[in-house]
C-alpha cells in the first residue's frame, strides 16, 4: 500500500470522456489498495476562456477578482471527477482550496502555499476515501480565493503530497515523460528513466515546458519523488529523483534550448569601477530579468565591451532603458539581436566527468557554429547561438554526447 | 439615500455588454446616494451547460458535487461584475455565498437559507462600497457549497433585503413588470402597477414564472418591498407590496394558467367513511402532489365519483398507485385525461367584492366552455377546462373583469 498524489492537466481532463479515463487509473490505484489524492486542472480551454472574459471586462483588473473568476474552471473538474468516480463505485469527494484549507501568502494572481490543513484528509484517505482537490488555487489571508499562477496544479499536487507524507507525486500529461531533448526537433530524443531534482529544474527553466518550475523546487525541498508520466498511455513515465538515487550517471542528462532570449551589446563602455552597477542597477530597476552576461575587454585599454540577455519581450524596453544611460556610459554603439537561443547541456554528471564543456564547444565548432556568449553553473553549460542553427546544434550534441536512441 | 437590493436574472448578465449595462444601472443608484447590494445569477444558458455536464458524468449524482460545479455559474457572474463597477469607478467587490457567510440547510441541490452575516456587509455598504453576491448559493453546517434550486437568486436578493433591512428589493429580468395575463396569449394584457404580496404568491404559484415563490413569501414574511422591473428598458415596474399600501383595489389583479395539470377521475367508489384517506393516503406517500378535489355522489346512494388534479409528469404513476388500491375502492372505472388547464382569477379585492366567482362562471358559461372542477381559496377562483378553450377563456375573463388595457 502506498499513499500516491496523481495530478491531471488541462488535456487529461479535456472532457468527459478523458474524465472517464482519468477515473479509471485513479480506480486501478484504489483497487491495488492505494490511497488516492487526485490534483485536476481546469479542462482545457476553460482557464484561457476566463481569462478572456475578466481581461475583456477590464484590462485594469482586480487581482482578487480574476482569482474568483479563473479558479472556478478547477472547481468544475473537482466536482466532475468526483462524480465520475462514486459512479464507477470509488469513493470520493471533492475539495476546494478554500475547504482543506490551502492557506497562501495574499500575492492575489501568483499566490505562494503556506500551509495544507491536512488532519480531516488524513482522516479521509485512511478510510480509503479518493479526495479530489481542485488544483492552482488556495485562500488568501483575506479570507478570498488565490491562485498560484499558470501551471500552478503542479505546485498544488507537489505541496500535498509533501503535506500528507505521500511516497510518490505522479504528474499526468500529454507527453509521456521527459526526453533528452525536444522529440520535435531531435527524431533520435529518448525518454529519461530517471532524472534528478537538480536537472529537473534547469530543464523546466530552460524551455522544457514539462513541469512549473516552482513545482520541482518544492518536491526538491520536501523530497517528493516525483513520476512525469502520459495520461493517455499506459507506459512508465520519467521518475525525478534523488542524485543518490540514480546508480549510473550518463556524462549528461539532456540538451534543452530557449528561444525567449535576446542578446543586447554595449560597445566601448568606459571601462571603470562601477560600470556593471551602472548599466544592470537601471535594468533590475525596470523588472527586468538579466541572464548571461559577458564583458570584454575592447580594443583600446580604458573601454569595455558588454553583452547580456533579457527575455525577448523585455529587448525594446532594455534598448530604452540603456539609451537613458548614454550619457552615463558614454558608449559608441547599442546593438540588439533577437535572432539568438540559447543551448544548454545539463547533467549531474558533470560533476565527475571532465571535458563536458569542452566537447560541447568542439562539437558546435565541427559545424561551424559561432559562439556569442557563455555561461556555466555546477551541472549545466548554456551558449547563445544564432537561431538558425538551433536543429543543427541540437542534433549534433545529441549525437555527440551518445543520447541517440539505440 | 435608500439601501437597495438590486438582483439581476441570467438574460441581464447574459455578456460582458450586458453586464455593462447592469453596471451602468448600480452606478447611476451609488451616484444618487443608495447603498447597494447587487445579486447576480449565471450567465444565461451557463446553469444549464453544468447541469448537463454533471447528469452526463452520472444520472444518479452527488448532489454536493452537483453544488460545487453548479454555484460556478454565478461565481464567475460576480467577479466580472466586480470587474466591470471598478472599471466605471465605482468601489465594488463580489462576495460568494461561503464568504459572507450565507449559512443554509444541508439540503443540497433546493437548500433553505437560515442565516446570513451581515456585520462585514453593513460595514462595507456604510463606507459606499457596493456587494455583488454570487445568487443561488451558500454554505451548508459539512462546509459545503450548497444551492437553492433553479430561480434561488430570487430568493438570495429578497433574503440580503431582509437581513440588511434593506428599504427596497429590485428584481431585474427580461419583462418589464407584472401583467394582469400573459401578453402572449392575451394582447390586450396591462402591467400592474402594483401587487400585494399573497396575490403575488398565487400568481407566481400558478404559472406566472416571474418569481420564484420562495422568494415572494420570504419577501411577505420580512415586509420586504419588491419592484419587478426590466434591465432592459429604464420604466418603472411593479411594485409588489402589503395590502394596505395599495389605495385602489380593482376586484382581481389578474388571471393566471397552468397547463402542467392532468385530472383523473375514479367513477362509482364505495361511499364509506375513509375512503378519501384511502385514496389520497397512498398518492401522498408516492410523493405525488395532489391539488384540486372534487367529491360527487352518485347515481346509486352507496358510491361517489372522485375527481383530483396531479402535476402533468405524475399521470401515469398516479394512475398506477390508484389500480393498485382496485381491491380496496372497488370501483367501476378510472380515467385520466391531460388535455386540461388550470385558470385562476385573483385579487385580494375579492374579499370585499361579491360576485366574482359568479361572474367567472357566467362569463366561461356564455363562450360555451364546460367547467369540469372548481376550487377556491380567499383571494382566487379557479377552474379546471378543456385545454382547448384556454386562450378563448382567458381572453373573455380579462374583458369581463375589466382588465383590458386602455
Amino acid at each position: 500500500m502506498a499513499r500516491v498524489v496523481k495530478k491531471f492537466g488541462g488535456t487529461s481532463v479535456a472532457d468527459l470522456e478523458r474524465i472517464r479515463s482519468v477515473a479509471t487509473i485513479v480506480k486501478a490505484a484504489v483497487d491495488a489498495g492505494d490511497q488516492v489524492v487526485v490534483v485536476v486542472s481546469a479542462m482545457s480551454g476553460v482557464t484561457n476562456q476566463l481569462v478572456g472574459l475578466v481581461g475583456d471586462a477590464s484590462p485594469l483588473y482586480d487581482a482578487r477578482e480574476y482569482d474568483s473568476v479563473v479558479a472556478t474552471g478547477e472547481q468544475v473538474t473537482a466536482g466532475l471527477t468526483a462524480i465520475t468516480l462514486q459512479q464507477m463505485g470509488v469513493d470520493a469527494r471533492s475539495w476546494l482550496g478554500w475547504q482543506v484549507p490551502v492557506r497562501t501568502t495574499d500575492a492575489h494572481g501568483s499566490a505562494r502555499i503556506e500551509e495544507i490543513e491536512t488532519e480531516l484528509l488524513d482522516e479521509r484517505l485512511n478510510s480509503g476515501q479518493v479526495a479530489v482537490i481542485a488544483g492552482f488555487q488556495g485562500i488568501g489571508p483575506d479570507n478570498r480565493i488565490t491562485t498560484l499562477g499558470r501551471g500552478g496544479s503542479d505546485t498544488t499536487a507537489v505541496a500535498f503530497a509533501a503535506a500528507l507524507q505521500a511516497d510518490r507525486c505522479d504528474i499526468y500529461t500529454d507527453v509521456d515523460g521527459v526526453y533528452t531533448t525536444d522529440p520535435r526537433i531531435v527524431s533520435q530524443a529518448s525518454k529519461l528513466d530517471y532524472i534528478t531534482y537538480e536537472e529537473m529544474l534547469e530543464m523546466a527553466s530552460l524551455g522544457a515546458k514539462v513541469l512549473q518550475t516552482r513545482s520541482v523546487e518544492l518536491a526538491m525541498r520536501y523530497r517528493v519523488p516525483l513520476q512525469v508520466l502520459s495520461s493517455f498511455s499506459d507506459r512508465p513515465g520519467t521518475m525525478v529523483v534523488d542524485e543518490e538515487d540514480i546508480v549510473e550517471q550518463a556524462e549528461i542528462s539532456g540538451i534543452a534550448y530557449s528561444s525567449d532570449e535576446a542578446k543586447i551589446t554595449i560597445e566601448q563602455v568606459a571601462d571603470r569601477p562601477g560600470v556593471s552597477a551602472a548599466i544592470f542597477g537601471p535594468l533590475a530597476d525596470a523588472n527586468i530579468n538579466v541572464d548571461m552576461i559577458v564583458q570584454n575587454v575592447g580594443a583600446e585599454g580604458d573601454s569595455t565591451d558588454v553583452t547580456f540577455t533579457v527575455p525577448r519581450a523585455d529587448m525594446e524596453r532594455s534598448v530604452k532603458v540603456i539609451e537613458g544611460l548614454s550619457d552615463d556610459l558614454g558608449y559608441t554603439s547599442l546593438r540588439a539581436d533577437d535572432n539568438v537561443v540559447k543551448v544548454s547541456v545539463i547533467g549531474v554528471g558533470m560533476r565527475s566527468h571532465a571535458g563536458i564543456a569542452a566537447k560541447m564547444f568542439s562539437t558546435l565548432a565541427e559545424k561551424g557554429i559561432n559562439i556569442q556568449v557563455i555561461s556555466t553553473s555546477e551541472i549545466k553549460v548554456s551558449v547563445l547561438i544564432p537561431d538558425e542553427y538551433t536543429e543543427l546544434a541540437l542534433r549534433a550534441l545529441h549525437t555527440a554526447y551518445q543520447l541517440d536512441a539505440a
